[in-house]
């Protein structure tokens, strides 16, 4: 039976030691949130997700959801579940004030998200996709709607989804044909078919807040065209009390890899009674806040994956004698030595664990930077805080999502055989945690975002800011002891400037020499950004070391950045050569020759 | 809906342009294959695979076998899709023609293998491993095992089981306890459990002949003390007809992630009858046998998943309407271009493509040789045959797996969302994938076998060998057009030496260093030989070219090759720093530091 153990301990790494959040202590959000309150915050969550999620994560993988007669009927004890959730009030964690939430800042949401997650992502996906809708509406909603919606989001009595794809159209939202037809009461009348929607239907809410990208009648084809709307799948009265059914039903629930526990819903929509969100016809504006918010959320679902089949993995090699060291019996007493003495499941779990703190960092990082380009009033620190959101976002999404698949593969590596048997539940987190390199935007348009738009944002502003504080960094700390991690992040932001520019020299000309390095280059920059996490890292635990404290854990933290260098870091020689060697390889190929 | 077309264009380059294996048509085996006798066989092997085997493949991933009552049910359509096979005798066709099989190169087998593991992986494995039954009797069984039971399992009316792992046991065998009683008679009481039995029990056949290994009761502990026995499920009477039920049972099927198809049983031996097959307290080298050729066959099932992922992904690739061109429309009269047109989608199907193709090459040069250790009139051409079989067979089964994955986790990303839902098909290719890295020793297993067993053997005889025939190889074609090809191979080829050198230097002294770069020599290793099989296909597609027959598929050849070899040999850089870096990043930890 696999279990989890929220990674409290390096939660408040991060928050004291490597950020110092304490410095923004005077800011709006964060200053709700001393660090004692954080911590409080962080025990409770971990007891959330250890006592109440986790438990039911192997059941919702098996039982699945049932859709019967149009009820859709969540895995057992999901809806006492999340009963408890509302309950303890975390669906406001970080939600506006103004509307009942607490209004923490969105590096502890991205914290208590990952509990969350690695307990449970199938279930973690009900109120995280509220907090997507709730987003969308608190920033694009009119005050009517901010009124009537919002609470009953942040409370989580009521639940969202966000509904974009159809059968016809993914990526390419320019096809969808949903059809919106204006009414005299100025709501309007929703036509179409949804596929792949989210926690589209289910008994643990109720309410469910559809956000809806549609056509209205008559708009442009294409991409212009679009505009979202709010179909709820109860109307609510003037009172705020739920009134008829709307004219929306699931279709289907569909037979996933993974995520049992989540309601993937066709939603068919019958003149569905739907109201604007923003302005008409420019509903993708819209769609991007909850898409953007959404893609932070996966990103660090990939890592969630990673971290509890890492813990599973490790328990399992410390306890399964097998085989002896190379070097010789390391416990002669027993019959075998634990696994974890082989050099190669050291790699494989290794691995991971460099990855998992690193990742986390950027995560928590990145999110930071969000909270700042909103809370400072410094409108320097708010321009880089939005930049490295901007920026770090498609790479936070795909890097963190491809190495979390990785990662949960290699650690069910380790299991050997027992890694395939389904009651282990280490399959469950490669299963789970594949869904997250393909949804909020597959990995491959994380990596054309990247390039295409976020490399050209403002005349290249923020990459080069990011370069900057690498540079700055570096610059900043000579020390000795950290040359070990700063010569090698040196190193490897030079790879990453040298894709950099080889993009700008060759992708004007030929937008294919970008997309064919699309996906390197986000590997690349995945890496740089997280060996220049262990640079933090390790110059927080060098200062920690120093004054004698709990030596253990930074003398660990040191290797473990060191392995990351020596064994990760190695990567970015590769992505930069086929970076180099462009689009022709791979455009030579008429259609035919595939 | 999944589809399958044998590779056939493929087989034919590699056995006569690249290959030609005409030139050993005077060798035992060959002899009875001229190339249009292959072709009606390949032809013939294509629609069973199609036909046959292909369409039952879903239906086995969704139904699984059945346990009731001891008896266990394949999938619909499994029995009468076995009795095909049987009928059209493929399971004789490269067994000894002593016992009723055809004698054909185990060249072709590979092949053949390949077809039916791309069509059906779960239900290729229920032959596969009567294979690996009868080369253990062949080679260690007495006489009279042999006239009784290997006509049986040449003709497929009987199947053949491996029986190594216990709950207890798996990498490590020496742990084994299931434990073997003499009796009077010269035959043995076998009591003990066995796990993870692929094919264990089922209703395929009338009889199944397990394969156990077990120890003597007073043999030594360890590895030393383990003797093979072979179990009949039925006892067979002096006449051939079967006798009695023996004392093993089926005590539970595993629930996997995939192979759903196959039978993967727990038995029971309650003081079961077996008699021993070769010496006493021998095992370990009987079992062997088995496992080597068992090593190839796993090998060829990453291949054979690649190969089936990378066709469904191609035909999603060219009808998926979503996008445009970045350089501009392709197709403006259709909504949005296919797909295909994307520099990234043409990566995830090129980075398959490309493995596919030379992952082949290798698969079968390896098997020839393999064939040529045997049949060769030649003492030299017999032992690079065994030195090449010896050294790569980890190399194949190792890599091609890892890639194998690898590649249909890309082909389900090219899907999208879709790749995400099973009744597409393309998660199946996934899930079955998955259990080849692990299965027949685990990855990391084959890359110690190759560091630390392949490389050593005979003074390093194989790997100097090795090197020699890519060396004579450059040597010999210093034309122009080859350089493309031959170039970067050697600097492959040299990456490979450098890891080779370090081991050599710093494995000595510590056994870690190899075990830490392990797994990173293997990839090495693989890509390296792949690169090598393009120089020659490369060679092959040239001279074919200057003929001027079938331009278009030569032409594309050229272009394969130069993908692997501008986006795949780039990976050699990574794994040679990676090596060097050696045991220390890992072994700074104690095991409470993870």
């Amino acid at each position: 039976m696999p279990t989890y153990k929220a990674p409290l301990r390096e939660y408040r790494f991060l928050l004291r030691d490597t950020f110092n959040i304490e410095q923004y202590s005077a800011l709006p959000g964060f200053k709700d949130a001393p660090l004692d309150v954080v911590d409080q915050i962080l025990d409770e969550a971990a007891k959330l997700a250890e006592d109440v999620l986790q438990p039911l994560n192997q059941i919702g993988d098996r039982e699945g959801c049932k859709l019967e007669n149009g009820v859709v009927t969540t895995p057992k004890g999901f809806k006492e579940a999340y009963k408890t959730l509302v309950e303890g009030g975390w669906p406001a964690l970080v939600a506006d004030p103004a509307y009942g939430g607490q209004g923490l800042p969105n590096a502890l949401g991205v914290i208590f998200n990952e509990m969350v997650s690695s307990a449970n992502m199938a279930f973690g996906m009900y109120p995280g996709l509220s907090h997507g809708a709730y987003s969308a509406l608190l920033h694009h909603g009119t005050d009517e709607q901010r009124k009537t919606y919002l609470p009953k989001l942040v409370s989580g009595e009521w639940t969202g989804t966000m509904n974009l794809t159809e059968p016809q159209c993914g990526t390419d939202l320019g096809l969808l044909r949903t059809k919106a037809v204006p009414q005299a009461d100025g709501s309007y009348k929703i036509t179409g078919t949804k596929i792949f929607i989210s926690a589209g239907e289910h008994d643990l809410a109720e309410n469910i807040l559809h956000l809806v990208l549609a056509r209205v009648e008559g708009a442009p084809a294409g991409i212009k065209g679009i505009s979202l709307f709010l179909v709820p799948k109860f109307l609510v009265k003037e009172d705020g009390t739920l009134g008829a059914r709307n004219g929306v039903s699931c279709g289907a629930l569909e037979h996933k890899m993974g995520i049992h526990g989540n309601a993937t819903a066709v939603l068919n929509y019958d003149e569905a009674t739907g109201w604007l969100v923003g302005e008409r016809e420019k509903g993708m504006r819209a769609m991007f806040t909850m898409m953007n918010e959404a893609r932070l959320g996966v990103g660090l679902q990939g890592l969630s994956q990673s971290e509890v089949a890492y813990q599973n993995a490790l328990a399992y090699a410390k306890d399964r004698l097998q085989g002896r060291s190379l070097t010789g019996a390391k416990e002669p007493a027993k019959p075998a030595d634990p696994i974890i003495v082989h050099p190669d499941v050291r790699r494989m779990l290794l691995d991971a664990k460099s990855f998992n703190e690193g990742a986390r960092a950027l995560l928590v990082w990145t999110a930071l930077h969000g909270d700042l380009s909103h809370a400072s009033g410094d409108a320097q620190v708010r321009e880089t805080g939005d930049d490295m959101m901007a920026l770090l976002t498609p790479v936070v999404k795909g890097y963190l999502t491809d190495r979390g698949f990785a990662n949960a593969v290699e650690s069910q590596q380790v299991y050997g055989g027992h890694g395939y048997i389904e009651e282990n539940g280490v399959s469950q987190f490669v299963r789970d945690a594949r869904i997250a390199m393909i949804y909020e935007g597959a990995n491959g348009i994380q990596a054309l975002d990247l390039v295409g738009r976020k490399l050209a944002a403002n005349g290249g502003r923020g990459v080069f800011a990011f370069f900057k504080l690498i540079d700055d960094f570096i610059a900043a700390n000579k020390d000795d002891k950290l040359a070990p991690f700063t010569a090698p992040l040196a190193a490897a932001r030079k790879d990453l400037e040298a894709a950099t520019t080889w993009f700008m020299e060759n992708a004007l000309q030929n937008p294919d020499n970008a997309g064919a390095g699309s996906v390197d280059y986000l590997h690349l920059f995945g890496i740089t950004s997280v060996a220049y996490m262990w640079a933090l890292m390790a110059k927080a635990a060098l200062a920690k070391l120093s004054t004698g404290d709990d030596k253990a854990f930074y003398e660990t933290k040191l290797k473990t950045a060191r392995y990351f260098v020596e064994r990760i870091l190695p990567e970015t020689a590769t992505h930069l050569l086929r970076i180099r060697n462009g689009a022709a390889p791979l455009m030579a190929f008429s259609q035919d020759d595939f």
